[in-house]
């Protein structure tokens, strides 16, 4: 099949060009992204989606916006990095990427060519930095299963939520790529549905012997004994190894601990908030009632006069995680301890400003 | 708003009549069910669906098919039942009806006129008994519960799923017709989402406070300390327990433990059969990957290529069901001593062929 891409700077260096994953499986269609507006719009209505996609996404597209700023570019750049950052709040990649472009930017504060030399630079650094990442991610990985095993994931953490490879998908591709042969288990991911649209595209993609499950029926497929491994992605890891991810992550994780089958959360370390304490201090992005009702269906499958609560993450407990499998190695519980060992250098207060 | 019916026998005698459940939310339309074929589509495309209903249509089905059949009725209609049966294969309360009304058309094997009368009354009979059956579980399942209490519900146990009251709901519409105010949590219940076009269009018609969740996000609102109490409806009960219900019922289940919320299944006596040992005993149906991939969807959410797993229903451990409540009582862990003790009358080993 045609290669994909999810994101990447255009030719031009005009536009982020995202694939827009609101329309897989059934169309493969790429957008042009040349305004803040646009880029608000792609990564809070999840054409781009997952951590890392959304941090390269928006690194990229602070280096578009401030070549398009006519006069002084970092005030406006703030401005725009401020607003791109209100794009989706619980995903700290994006905002660790758009400070890491406005340091930059800080830091080469000289002549106009300098600043957009330099953001070039950082933002090219922070798709090639992902791609490493993920790949020693899931080289890691495959340090925990088998060839043959059964993986349940959930939600989409895959080279579609990334540049290459991704997070959580990125062991189940890499070991493909090696003849690993595994089975995987896609819950479908309600309300939208990336399980089924992205997940079980992509595995099934790249050669992998792929089923999609209701996400109620994890439990049973437990039960009988075809899931060896949970995998997931995750959106922001508290500093004491709680656990921010897609909706129904927590569901899994009790399941699995009730099964006693692993569950494995996959991430780099920028998702690690070494600020937030525990997934008590991470605020949970709350959305419509329309993705529940509505989205998806060929009509609504609920009166209008029904409430919906439509909460985009929950936490997972971290005595719930097995371990966490980062690029710089495996992490287990208790996590405050085994986190820092991983990342030292991540221990000042001042990360919250990062 | 216009007083819903769920099933009952035509005016005219020719047909049984129902709501066909599959058109809701959006349409209320009832269907005249005139041939077996039409029972046995309705029943197994879930046009009527829940364990109580089910067998009242059956009941109902097999006094209509009598009445049609020209020459010796007993032979036929043995072979009626047959084919009613095959319909759904995992709801005991469906061969109870037929193998009531095929013992009733035995014992009343001299006349067609006596015969005729006889499979009247006693499918009238199963209809009565259904409805003091449900308000009997409903006053058994209010000593459980207490005005102000959030509860979880998962499927349709609902009037929609009996004649009146329902099982699972039958305590919360009773409740409120009694002034008490519950806070129901309606999973919206993947992949055929009753939850959503069923027992939450019922319960807001009720007047109470009803809030749809993806059901991947019940174990989120646990652990907000939302739910006081979990309740479910059941198509099997095994003798140790082990309870059959809709896919999902289990994850509720392994949630509730984890959160130490009581879960609690609703039943009439006729649900449990005591010839079967185990969950292990039970077989599950397992349905086609439209239901997963495409049906209720404008378009298609995943690939033709993808494989899916779509079983009907999944076994709950007995040990995570705080309590079984039938109009008899309540029977808690561990049930082999608890529901026998309920149904002295039901301990033969003869309960098989009933």
């Amino acid at each position: 099949m045609e290669k994909l891409f999810t994101v990447r700077l255009a030719a031009d260096e005009n536009a982020v060009e995202i694939l827009d994953q609101t329309l897989l499986p059934n169309r493969v269609e790429y957008l042009r992204l040349e305004t803040r507006e646009q880029l608000w719009e792609a990564i809070s209505e999840l054409r781009v989606r997952g951590a890392p996609a959304i941090g390269v996404c928006a690194g990229f597209g602070m280096y578009v916006i401030a070549g398009k700023i006519a006069g002084d570019i970092l005030p406006e750049l703030r401005m725009a990095g401020e607003y791109l950052v209100s794009s989706r709040p619980t995903a700290v990649n994006l905002s660790w990427a758009v400070n890491r472009m406005l340091r930059c930017a800080e830091e080469n504060n000289g002549s106009r060519e300098r600043m957009l030399t330099a953001l070039r630079a950082e933002c090219n650094a922070i798709s090639d930095e992902d791609i490493a990442t993920c790949r020693a991610i899931s080289e890691n990985g495959l340090t925990l299963v088998k060839s043959g095993d059964g993986i349940l994931t959930h939600c989409n953490a895959g080279a579609l939520a990334a540049v290459e490879y991704g997070t959580g998908l990125g062991t189940l591709l890499l070991g493909k790529e090696r003849g690993w042969e595994f089975h995987a288990y896609c819950d479908e991911t309600r309300p939208l549905l990336q399980g089924a649209r992205l997940t079980s595209f992509e595995l099934d993609h790249a050669g992998i012997d792929t089923t999609l499950i209701c996400d109620s029926a994890a439990s049973m497929l437990m039960k009988q004994g075809k899931i060896q491994a949970c995998f997931v992605g995750c959106d922001r890891v508290a500093a004491n190894g709680d656990v921010a991810n897609k909706i129904g992550t927590r569901s899994v994780a009790v399941n699995a601990m009730y099964h006693g089958i692993p569950f494995y959360v996959f991430c780099p370390g920028s998702t690690i908030d070494f600020s937030c304490a525990s997934g008590d201090d991470i605020v949970i992005e709350e959305r419509g009632a329309d993705e529940i009702r509505e989205k998806f269906f060929a009509q609504p499958v609920a009166e209008k006069s029904v409430k919906c609560w439509n909460p985009a993450f929950d936490i997972t407990d971290a005595k719930l995680v097995t371990a966490i499998v980062t690029e710089r190695g495996i992490a287990r519980y208790p996590y405050t301890e085994s986190l820092r060992e991983l990342y030292p250098d991540r221990k000042s207060p001042s990360e919250a400003t990062r």
